[in-house]
C-alpha cells in the first residue's frame, strides 16, 4: 500500500464547543501490516454525543483521548488487505476505528457488517451500538411494563429514536421531547410515538403535564439539564429514571448543572440508574436479532442522517449533535461508495 | 377532663431556617372525648429533619401541615382517659400526635410502646421510625455485601448512627461522615466505624479518598449538597446511592442545589434510589424485633439526645436539627416524668 492517510488528531482539550483548533488533520503514509493485521479503507463514521465526553480529562468508563492521538469513532470500512487469518479483502466490518481514512486492525473489537440485511449506516444505527443502547437501557434498566409511561428525552436522536419506538412496541405509551415541530411531527406520525413534546416551544411544563396524566414511569434521558429537571416533577411512583446521556451538559463550560428536583427521587421511591451499553457485550446477539426482527417486521423505523463531503467536514459535522441539527443517526460518509 | 392544652400551630410558611413567627402557640382546653377515642398526655416529641419538608408546599409523600395546624410530628405518651375498647389508661403509646402536650386518638397508626424493653426515647430512636428508616433503607436499597464499603453522611444523626453500626455489624467497612471532632470520636471510638471524616475540616476530599481507597459500594444520605457531590466522584463500579434525606437543602432559600455528579451513576453503573420508611410497614416487626436483639446484644447503641424544658422550647430545639447540634435522636421532653 501506498496509500495516504488522513487522520483528524485532538489537539487540545476543549472548553465549550470543540473549535477548529482543538483540532489537528495529519496526512500521513498508511503504515504496512504486520502479521495477525488487516487494513480497513474507512467509508462511514458514526458521530455519536459520548465522542464528547472522550475528549476530556478525568475519570470516566474509558481513557480520555491523548492530545495528539487520533479521535476515537467508531466506523464501518472495507477491508483492503490483511495479513490477519479471519479477514479477508472485501469483507465490510465495523470497529472503533477512529476519525481517519484508513485502520489498521488487530481484529480486537471488530465485527463483520452484513450489509445484505441492511444497508451500511443502518448498522451504526439501529442494528449497531445505538440500537442496542437502547435495548438494553430501556429494556433492562427501565424495565416498562405494558400501559405504563415512557417519556424519552433527545427522542429525535439516534438512541432516543429507538428507546421510544421500542417502549411502543412493549405496550407503553411513549412520549418524546424533541426540539421544534418537524422533529416532533417525525415522532408521532413517522415513528408511531404517543405524543410529542416541544422543548422549544416554551411550555414544556405545561406539555408534559398534559401528556402524562399519570405521571412518567420510566424517563430515559439523553439530555440531562432543565428537561431532566421537569421531569423529575412528573415521576410516578416507582418510576424508573434511565441515565443513557446528558447532552446539554457535555459542552458546559461551568460545571455541570445537577438536577435540583433530585429529592422527587425519594418523594416517588423512584430510582435513577446509569447504564453502558458494552457491559451487556454478551447479550449482543440477542438485541441485535430482536432489532433485526422488527425492522424486517416494520415494527421499527431506521433513521440515518448521513452527511456528505467526506472527511475534511468531520469537526463542523460533529457540531451538529449539539446543535440539534441531526433526525436520527448522524453518520459521516467518507467516500463515494453506495450504502 | 378540664385540663388545658398547648399547641405549636403552623403560623406561616417558612424560608430558610424556621423563625419564631412561623408558629403560633395556642392554649385551649381539652376537647371532650367521643366514643373510640382516647387522650394521650405526651411525654417526648421525636423532632427530625424530614418535618422541615412537612412545612412546605408542594408536591410530597405526604400532605404539608396547614397553616393554622397543629404542627406534625412523632410522638409517646401516656394514655390518661379511654373511651376506646383497645386501650386503657395508664398505657404507653406512639403515635403521630403533633407538636402538643394532649392528644385526641382513634387509634390510628398508634403502637403500643414497651418501656421494659428500653426506655421510652429509644422508642423513638433505634426501636422507633429512626432505626426502621436506618434499617430497611440500608439492607432493602443499600444492599451492602460483606467486605463492602459503606458510606453514611449525617453518621452521627439518628438515622446515621444506626445505619453505620447495621453496616458494621453485617460485615461492610463503616465510613461515616459528620462534623466536628467529637462527632467522628463518637463514631469510631463508641460505634465502632472503621473511620470517620470531618467535613468541617475543609479536606473532604483527601479524606473520603484515604478511607475509600476502592471506592464506594454503598452510600447512604442523610444531608444531599456538596457532600454527595464528592461521595459522587468516589462510588465504586456498580454502586447504590439510598437517598434518606437531604438536609443541607432543607432550609436552602434558593433552589436546591442538584448534585452536579450525577453522571457519574452513568460511569459507575450506579444507582441512586430514594425510599421511604412507611412503605414497609409490613415488615416493621421484622425490623424491631432485629434492632431490639442487636441491642440487647450490645452490637448496636442507642443514643438519644433528649433535651428537656418543656413544649415551650420546642422552635429552639427543633433548629438544633439544622445546626448539627444533636448527636444522635432528637427528642424534647414535655414533662417531668421518668425515661
Amino acid at each position: 500500500m501506498n496509500e495516504l492517510n488522513g487522520q483528524w488528531r485532538l489537539a487540545a482539550r476543549p472548553v465549550g464547543l470543540p473549535k477548529s483548533s482543538d483540532w489537528e488533520y495529519v496526512e500521513e503514509p498508511v503504515a504496512e501490516l504486520a502479521d495477525g493485521q488487516f487494513l480497513v479503507a474507512l467509508e462511514y463514521l458514526s458521530l455519536d454525543p459520548a465522542m464528547r465526553g472522550w475528549m476530556n480529562e478525568g475519570r470516566s468508563y474509558v481513557p480520555p483521548v491523548g492530545i495528539g492521538e487520533v479521535m476515537r469513532a467508531g466506523g464501518i470500512g472495507r477491508v483492503v488487505e490483511s495479513r490477519h487469518p479471519d479477514y479477508a479483502a472485501g469483507e465490510r466490518v465495523f470497529g472503533v476505528f477512529g476519525v481517519q481514512r484508513y485502520a489498521i486492525s488487530d481484529g480486537g473489537g471488530v465485527t463483520r457488517v452484513d450489509t445484505s440485511l441492511a444497508p451500511a449506516p443502518v448498522h451504526l444505527g439501529v442494528l449497531g451500538m445505538t440500537g442496542l443502547t437502547a435495548y438494553f437501557g430501556l429494556l433492562d434498566i427501565g424495565r416498562p411494563e405494558p400501559g405504563q409511561t415512557v417519556v424519552v428525552s433527545g427522542a429525535a436522536g439516534a438512541v432516543g429514536s429507538v428507546a421510544g419506538q421500542i417502549a411502543r412496541i412493549k405496550g407503553c405509551r411513549a412520549i418524546g421531547i424533541a426540539g421544534g415541530p418537524d422533529k416532533c411531527a417525525w415522532l408521532t406520525e413517522e415513528l408511531g410515538f404517543d405524543a410529542a413534546i416541544d422543548y422549544k416551544r416554551g411550555d414544556m411544563r405545561a406539555q408534559l403535564r398534559e401528556h402524562t396524566p399519570d405521571g412518567v414511569d420510566v424517563y430515559f434521558d439523553n439530555v440531562g439539564g432543565e428537561i431532566l429537571d421537569e421531569v423529575l416533577r412528573r415521576l410516578a411512583r416507582g418510576a424508573r429514571v434511565v441515565l443513557c446521556g446528558a447532552i446539554s451538559q457535555y459542552n458546559a463550560e461551568q460545571p455541570p448543572r445537577g438536577p435540583a428536583n433530585y429529592m422527587q427521587l425519594l418523594v416517588m421511591r423512584a430510582s435513577m440508574t446509569g447504564f453502558l451499553v458494552f457491559d451487556f457485550a454478551k447479550r449482543y446477539p440477542e438485541g441485535v436479532a430482536q432489532l433485526a426482527q422488527w425492522l424486517r417486521a416494520g415494527e421499527l423505523r431506521s433513521r440515518e442522517d448521513v452527511v456528505s463531503g467526506g472527511l475534511d467536514r468531520f469537526p463542523e459535522v460533529f457540531l451538529m449533535l449539539f446543535r440539534g441539527e441531526n433526525t436520527g443517526k448522524l453518520v459521516l460518509k467518507l467516500t463515494g461508495d453506495e450504502g
